[in-house]
């Protein structure tokens, strides 16, 4: 832990019990064996509506464990974030990033619609000094049990180069707070490493990246994101979420045909089975909940997203993400870095 | 083959002997290997420097089967394109595309630098009349054998939506005359299905292919490149880049774990073992030379363009490619096409 690290304090982290594909039953799962963990340093709350989240709770045997907050709204994972950002000021994403916001708790989790909760935690608790826009980040599994952190993954659509050059600011300070990285290669997305490849926008980037004082290596490709090469890998929303996906889609296709090849013989099946074991840990490396929790990155305040579709162990990881986003400072090492970038 | 199809002609396809790793000897043992395949009515020619290539062809006994067209200059792989245009107009990519331009041939393959290919083609060549810029395609391998047909994927950064329309009508046509799928589905990468995703420029051109009379079936994600719901993908050269080059790494790393997974205990060993003409089969099916042969589209004239690390397999993949190019009429059936949708 840094110096600055809140040693000693109470760290408090507020889950969502509504939003996700099993909620409120998985995030009461994660927070069952959270609570097992026995980090006596950590106070959970769940935020939603009481009616249905006390019954479970009760059932869990958790009930005298957890701080009850309520929320009337429940925001439907396909709602417009607009509408929910607007007619639901009591949804269970209000109420949470307003506690956030007040002090009351120190992070929130939701596996609820990403748009919505980007746009309310947005309204509510505002971006860092200097940052315009929040962004999503993911963590990438690279060659040797590495990662590469990647931004912006859907978020932001449309990206200036000033954009680019904050989600690097952005994804180096979270490195260095989460993962205790003390100067995090920064690579560019781009269609080749010379410089002048790209649209104008990346170029630009390039430049003002290689005057921002953060460690930056230069052009990346798609390739890199699971090389060893780099630690953050930034682009614009809308490259981020296709490159997100065609991983996603690659992942399941090879999966897929080896499934099919390895049952195709005797010879290959008996293989198989004998292989299952390495197998199943390759897949297991591959499965988004076991890398879940994405940061919402920029803002003046703590959220962390769970994958809709993670399941308890998956949301353990989010919480153990938001965890170390508070103890480690993200906030402050954000601030810091973008007044010094600021200065120069 | 369709009606108009050219049978009866001879069809006369010229390689580029220099570009890519392991030229002339890769150029030169695909063409020992479609020699073999002895269909008469293929004619095929090498261009390049003769002192060069005239030896490698006497080697392999087949001086007398093959043309040599004389090119005095050879292109670096890394040159710029711009410098290659300009500086070097006897390359063997000059000499071939006049040469497609005049007749004498009719189609091109070269192995060369990819953007000097493309700009050396479009300056001789042209475009089909109505297509602002040629595009660059590859094909995707999709679950249960499939494939998507997939552009651009990095001919062209900036992009506006009419450029995103006419790569439709370039993939379209394409797997018409080469794969004969009467009316393919043609899909827009985006980052969601619906239509608020997007930028602006994805939004119109949505609008634009509604409109268009081809087989539109909406915004595609990521994942939707290895399904089987969607034939043409088409996105600015930008994002296709990353998300081709994102593949390649995704394969590396599962691969490289599987390897490393498989051989961590003895039981796996044996199991990866028994199982390894499998995990091969797979590894082909990802392999670049199993799926070479680039097409550039849009260009008034056939050229091919095929990976610069494939072997002779991979390039006499492109050179089929090209082959059914010519004898399907590629160029009249995108033609027609844009002659149809101009008067709508």
């Amino acid at each position: 832990m840094s110096p600055d690290s809140q040693e000693g304090r109470t760290t408090r982290i507020l889950l969502d019990g509504h939003g996700g594909d099993g909620a409120p039953g998985i995030v009461i799962d994660a927070l069952v064996q959270a609570l097992d963990k026995s980090d006596s340093g950590l106070v959970f709350g769940i935020v939603g509506r009481s009616d249905l989240l006390l019954p479970v709770l009760r059932d869990a045997g958790i009930a005298e464990q957890v701080e009850l907050v309520e929320a009337a709204d429940i925001i439907d994972m396909c709602e417009a974030p607009i509408v929910a950002l607007r007619r639901k000021k009591n949804s269970s994403i209000h109420v949470g990033a307003r506690a956030v916001r007040d002090g009351y708790w120190d992070a929130l989790v939701s596996a609820g619609n990403t748009g919505a909760l980007m746009a309310i935690s947005m309204l509510i608790l505002k971006t860092i000094p200097g940052i315009d826009r929040p962004a999503l980040a993911s963590t990438i599994p690279a060659v040797g049990g590495g990662s590469t952190f990647f931004l912006d993954i859907g978020a932001n659509v449309d990206c200036t180069s000033e954009h680019l050059l904050q989600f690097a600011v952005m994804g180096s300070c979270y490195l260095q707070a989460a993962e205790g990285i003390e100067s995090p290669r920064v690579g560019l997305l781009n269609i080749g490493s010379e410089d002048i490849k790209g649209t104008d926008v990346v170029k630009v980037a390039a430049t003002k990246l290689r005057d921002s004082g953060l460690n930056f290596i230069g052009n990346v490709e798609g390739t890199d994101l699971f090389g060893d090469s780099v630690d953050v890998v930034v682009c614009d929303g809308f490259v981020g979420n296709v490159s997100l996906k065609t991983m996603e889609g690659v992942a399941k296709l090879i999966l897929y045909e080896l499934k099919s090849e390895l049952t195709s013989s005797i010879i290959a099946k008996t293989g198989a089975l004998l292989a299952s074991g390495a197998l199943h840990r390759v897949k297991d490396a591959l499965n988004p909940s076991e890398h879940n929790g994405a940061p919402l990155l920029g803002l003046n305040g703590i959220v962390v997203k769970s994958h809709g579709s993670a399941d308890a162990h998956g949301y353990l990881s989010a919480i153990d993400v938001a965890v170390r986003e508070v103890r480690e400072n993200l906030i402050d090492i954000t601030v810091k870095t973008m007044n010094a970038m600021a200065e120069t």
